[in-house]
């Protein structure tokens, strides 16, 4: 058995790229057996994000798809989708993420998996909720932080709208996926009932910006703006030192105090302009740019050090590649080296939170395509004869081999 | 009774500001009884980010504590503590956001509760992992996002670290304690166990960060640098219009081919830089500078219109403002004006996502400092009388008044 509060929990994903992974990553990590049901051409997050030591296994595709298996099946031919539907039958989660109408294309709505499976938990996510307008309009990533004001943000701050640097809106609506999923599974363990859930990413951003920053205009008749001044100043960021950034968070009147002091500026403590988080916040340009004059004047180790003494919360800016020798992730073991099967040794992310009563305790590395079709499927009533005619007429792929030597030709086809 | 997956789930919440109220929002919005226990001087998040229309309301706190109620204790005396142990034997779960050591110098270490309450679940969110060397450092959100290596991904492509405009450690974290709860309310229903939970900011960004930009030093050796190029090219960036500004995500052959055909660029298709995923990949500074040539020739509207016919993925970038009137969201009723009973009409951001089951019923106002006190603490067998004595006595504050008048002689000493 896996460990973990989900053990014994069956998911079907059909999701690709970022959001469902991430989801069901997370799922498998607290032990739900998650197959990952991939058409011929695979999840096009096997490609993306540079080439590994493999075609059809990228770095982030490894980072993604652990304690996972793989079933490829066809599901736009009949015995594909009869497969599936066979395979619903055990399962207790379904979760998606392209446009609802290609699932009911797919002949794969709600209605059609809960006749075989009346407590199923169905979980789509997707771009835009389906009573709105904007229903139909397809969503990645980079549309969501647009049009949800994410990049606006940026555009207070830098001039120009900016996406953030990482696929924040599928991380954001993953991360959301997961918490929602566990909630119907405690819901379906209290009254047998399982349900629909549906997961827009644009109104899922929206509330992420607006609640920080509808500030004022949060009241009818507004009261002022949109738009958290403190959070949105340009000059909120990493200040410069002498050889490198520094980051400071002095919130309280104890720590801005303690900073004034360590700016050997204790004059400060009793100005008006800057005793109070009040005053504070009113003058916070002249007040941020106190504290860059001060900080070009030391090394970021010299400030780290005058900081840790007076418990003034700051911390370096870290690059990538320092994090990746950083000496407190080496003591809680983050990055684990590990074998995989076919792509080597790789630098796994082990899970970052600590649940005293346990996790999954094996670590299956993320599959080849199809790598577990002939598994799953013995798993669930098939004969290795069914099976080898299945795969011999098209519709399930039995290993790797042969559905990557597939990719070319249906990759642009299953994504449209 | 509330309704949702949560409802008869009782969640005693001493956590401020973002991180730990944005996951007690969640958890409330799912039926919890979510029963937020705040110092005399309240949660610091009732005074950053903009006044409102009462002191210790600002919309901040406002969007991230519906549906709880508030009770005001001092627990750094005997019997508030004392109140709180009593409050803590009726709870489920127990959240908090402060160093784990402020915790045992409250004495509200797990083993100190676990002796009134055997199978609470214990959840604390704080900066750094406590068997790594940053343990005791503090954290807040810009400095998890220095720290991570967030803003070392601005410095890829602006040039100099910066920020995420809003306060993404904060609630990307906020959001991982809301599956880890679930998942523990989960266990202890099939086990009757309870468990301590870590969740540690520092870890959790750098997975988040990591898992998409470890990238080729993913091998080991590595087969390259960290970073994934795509996310962090310059040119990955709303595009300007004739009047604004549109963002584009054509990233299968079929997109990309169609969008070519939109630019009257169909010679493009077969360019052997641009006609597959892999090639566009390779060449994606030159990709995005056609696409950046053609934008700048119509309105966003006229793109909008073209690009919806073929559809191409594609939006316009979105303005705060512009999302406050912003159809769709009308459509589905995100912003929904509430009436709180002290602050008037607000616009309150209704759950974005749907659960067939059912989630919440009633709506709560945000609640003003220690206005649930006495209710709380009948429930729990306190008599009118003990109460008032308590009240006279310092150890609990019964209104939102006496707090408030209490709020600038306590406020720094609460956040040391």
């Amino acid at each position: 058995m896996s460990g973990g509060a989900l053990e014994g929990i069956r998911i079907i994903d059909l999701s690709s790229v970022v959001v469902g992974p991430l989801a069901t990553q997370i799922l498998a990590d607290h032990g739900a057996d998650v197959i990952k049901v991939e058409g011929p051409g695979g999840d096009i997050g096997r490609y993306l994000a540079g080439k590994g030591r493999n075609d059809g296994m990228s770095p982030k595709y490894l980072h993604l798809n652990r304690n996972k298996r793989s079933v490829c099946l066809d599901l736009k031919t009949t015995q594909g989708h009869r497969v599936l539907m066979r395979l619903l039958e055990t399962a207790d989660v379904l979760l998606w993420n392209v446009r609802p109408a290609s699932m009911e294309r797919l002949g794969l709505g709600y209605d059609a998996i809960r006749r075989v499976k009346p407590d199923i938990i169905y979980c789509g996510m997707f771009g835009f909720g389906q009573a709105g307008r904007y229903r139909d309009m397809p969503a990645y990533d980079s549309i969501i932080q647009g049009v949800s004001g994410v990049a606006d943000l940026n555009r207070r701050v830098l001039g120009a709208p900016a996406y953030v640097p990482f696929v924040l809106a599928d991380r954001t609506v993953g991360l959301i996926g997961a918490h929602l999923i566990t909630m119907a599974l405690l819901h379906r363990m209290k009254t047998g009932e399982g349900q629909r859930i549906e997961v827009p990413m644009y109104e899922n951003m929206v509330t992420q910006v607006m609640t920080e920053h509808m500030y004022l205009s949060t009241f009818d008749p507004p009261l002022g703006g949109t738009g958290d001044p403190r959070v949105l100043d340009p000059g909120n960021r990493p200040i410069p030192t002498l050889d490198g950034y520094i980051c400071i968070s002095a919130n309280t009147d104890t720590q801005a105090h303690a900073l004034f002091d360590a700016m050997e500026r204790p004059e400060l403590k009793t100005d008006p302009r800057f005793t109070t988080v009040a005053a504070r916040f009113r003058n916070v340009r002249e007040y941020f740019r106190l504290r860059r004059e001060a900080m070009a004047m030391r090394t970021t180790q010299e400030w780290m050090e005058i900081f840790r003494r007076r418990d003034i919360p700051a911390a370096p800016c870290n690059t990538l590649e320092s994090l990746m020798s950083d000496p407190h992730l080496n003591d809680v073991g983050l990055f684990q080296k590990r074998e995989h099967p076919t792509e080597g040794a790789i630098m796994d992310i082990a899970p970052a939170n600590t649940m005293s009563a346990g996790m999954r305790k094996d670590w299956i590395p993320a599959p080849r395509l199809g790598q577990d079709t002939a598994n799953v499927l013995e798993e669930i009533g098939y004969t290795k004869e069914e099976i080898a005619k299945m795969a011999a007429g098209g519709s399930v792929r039995v290993a790797g081999d042969a559905a990557r030597r597939a990719f070319n030709s249906d990759r642009t086809r299953r994504h449209e």
